[in-house]
């Protein structure tokens, strides 16, 4: 798997509003994985995610992640990212879900309620099939 | 994350040719994910590979596995399974990618040089979001 940085290629797939899937780890090791919201951040990655949710524990103790993204317009067009959380933040006034809100459906996030927290991937490696092909 | 047996409405998802993301663990414990096809094949799912992938060695050396399935129709609605890989086998005259192959395109698989592997994912949790939501 190529390192970054990224080809424009590739970030031209990462910055739609695509389809994305991210796998933490368990604390002992067992894969799971979730559909979620990303965002190109500059050369990071930004996820979010309920501040009850057991994953934020699980990369609280393992901040190793995948995230494989799919192109909307064919999925036979992908890009696969391996990394670490290395910045984990309280999205403090929801700015930062309100971003990807925007990004994926043009307003902002209708719970306003449910605290939430931000992390930012680091992209260690990078696979490409299809049109993104390294 | 509830245990098997699957309900209807999450055997249903998994019966159509829907986008898919499995991810294997590389030797150091990092994810690693991927887009895939699989088949719902009895009460297990069915995956396979060239025969020259790393993750066919992932996972020989561990074979834990998550798979997240995107409903085609809106990927909101989506499910996630995590388990094992349980069998491994020689994919003797392509019959299964070719089973695979007309799931999702409709004809046999067009590479008939390279030899594959199929692998069976025994579900040991799943969780439904959306549509399928437990």
């Amino acid at each position: 798997m190529p390192t970054p940085p990224l080809p424009d290629r590739v970030r031209d797939l990462l910055a739609k509003a695509n389809p994305a899937v991210i796998t933490t780890l368990r604390e002992d090791g067992q894969p799971v994985s979730v559909a979620t919201w990303y965002l190109l951040d500059g050369d990071r990655l930004l996820v979010n995610m309920d501040a009850t949710r057991k994953r934020l524990q699980h990369l609280h103790d393992d901040p190793r992640v995948s995230l494989t993204v799919l192109d909307e317009a064919s999925w036979y067009n992908h890009v696969s990212v391996v990394g670490r959380i290395t910045e984990l933040r309280d999205d403090v006034g929801l700015a930062d879900i309100d971003r990807l809100s925007t990004h994926y459906r043009g307003r902002d996030y209708p719970d306003r309620d449910s605290p939430r927290v931000s992390g930012w991937i680091e992209i260690e490696r990078w696979h490409g099939w299809g049109a993104t092909q390294g």
